[in-house]
């Protein structure tokens, strides 16, 4: 049962999901970045976005340096890979396909998870919960704008809200067809705002029609580095604020904090985003479509 | 374990492969188009270009229709469908992934294989065997060829053989660079002579440094309907053809039947070709990469 899996998606982030407890099914020198890399490749492997171990974090060498004093709070740790075998640091979608597999595999008890529980990552913890109606969140940080951008497809401008979410992130709320947008050219921006490039959002603003939400928008991301992808977790949440932050009116009381819920319709799914004065959690579904096992022969070839 | 599925593939043609010897697991009215159509989702399914439905001919109602008086002569259907959920007729690569299969299930036995066994398809039956060496082969009937033509890639022309294999193909031999080709876009061809679209291949001749091979040769096909391929198992026979065709000596003999064994390395894999008088074999690898289970959630989803 050594080389047993699940493949997943969280909002059609999809990924190969490793359960290992205690660190001695896929240790570090076996699930190598070639490997990893095999494992993701869509035709000849088992195809997804990324690799996530699922290991208690006492198991892993480098989670004394990430998790540093919350090491002991943290008795699950996410190793997520890319697809091309490199580390990655958190995952929006997949720390929610984690915590479903850490329940669905009886490692973890979904009443336990109510309130959330801290995994960690290599972007640090993050607490995680289940909720009644079969989602699962996230608490992913606040949401911190910087200012204003404006975006270029095709040659039309899209003025947006620079917003960071540990990752730059610019928001572009328009009236424009977003079916209609070539999002497989990377949209223009201004360096000088993103030196390290970020991650595009084109969001249109639906009727409110969402029993308990503030707002209900439709997104489409060019995520840096990767092209349009069918989800992003930190982008929905940079949406989320960015439509509240607009919706505000102005100065009309003294509180400006920013806050409210916002449900955020991406090509893979329905996300729902909570915005506070202290952070954003993320919410939406995590499926689990099989299980498995990797034969012989194509761990040998 | 009615759910029960492999992934594998021939040469990066990837299938999700459902064992179903006596018609039960998967009769048509569950494995629907829709639901076909979700297994190949490469994000919120297994992924693959198609399904493989490994079940004996007496348990498929059309095959009386499709196999005619071969019925008896075939224990095994491949009911094979796209991944749009419509019906296929015959796949070179994927054929031999269903031997693989019944093979690696116990279903058939590897030495019974040795000189071929019918297997019946919507194209009707075809020889199919297993090679002392691992390899999988199939008769894929003559190659017919049928004038010359032309593509047109990025302004620059490029002559090719026309050939039938029951399909249609132009294989452009050429001293260009492949790898420079751009074929995201379909190849420009005289629709007089292809009146039903066709397949184009673009070979470059290699050293005939492999042994026992009379050529070898590299191949990048684009599909029509399709675009680019990993491999196309028709594209390599006519291209075996077209190449023995071309590098015959001309009128030297009053035999002018083209044969000869071609190796053809696409972007997938390497493929053998052997061209008689009679007909056309195929022969290449296939690999089963996981076997596993369809989960609750996602089939209830």
């Amino acid at each position: 049962m050594s080389d047993r899996f699940l493949l997943g998606h969280g909002t059609e982030n999809d990924f190969v999901v490793l359960p290992d407890p205690d660190g001695d099914r896929w240790p570090e020198d076996r699930l190598d970045a070639a490997l990893v890399a095999r494992l993701c490749e869509r035709r000849s492997g088992l195809g997804g976005d990324g690799v996530l171990r699922v290991v208690r974090s006492r198991h892993v060498p480098d989670t004394p340096a990430v998790l540093g004093a919350d090491l002991e709070r943290c008795e699950w740790f996410m190793d997520h890979r890319n697809a091309d075998g490199s580390y990655a640091e958190m995952c929006g979608n997949g720390v929610r396909l984690f915590l479903h597999v850490l329940v669905g595999e009886g490692l973890l008890d979904r009443s336990a998870c109510a309130d959330g529980v801290l995994v960690g990552t290599r972007g640090g913890p993050r607490r995680v919960g289940a909720g009644p109606d079969g989602t699962y969140w996230v608490d992913m940080g606040p949401a911190r704008p910087f200012g204003r951008g404006e975006a270029t497809v095709a040659g039309r401008a899209f003025p947006g809200q620079a917003v960071s979410m540990g990752n730059p992130h610019l928001v572009c709320l328009t009236d424009a067809d977003l079916d209609a947008l070539d999002l497989t050219v990377r949209p223009g921006v201004d360096p000088g705002l993103f030196p390290e490039g970020v991650n595009v959002e084109f969001v249109r603003v639906l009727a409110a029609d969402v029993e308990g939400a503030d707002a209900h928008v439709r997104l489409r991301v060019h995520e840096r580095g990767v092209g349009e992808t069918r989800s992003c977790g930190t982008g929905a949440c940079a949406t989320a604020y960015a439509a509240l932050a607009h919706a505000r009116p102005a100065a009309e009381s003294g509180d400006d904090a920013v806050r409210g819920t916002v449900v955020v319709d991406v090509p893979g799914g329905r996300l729902s985003v909570d915005v506070s004065a202290e952070t954003t959690v993320l919410r939406g579904p995590a499926v689990v479509v099989a299980t498995g096992e990797l034969t012989r022969e194509w761990l040998d070839d």
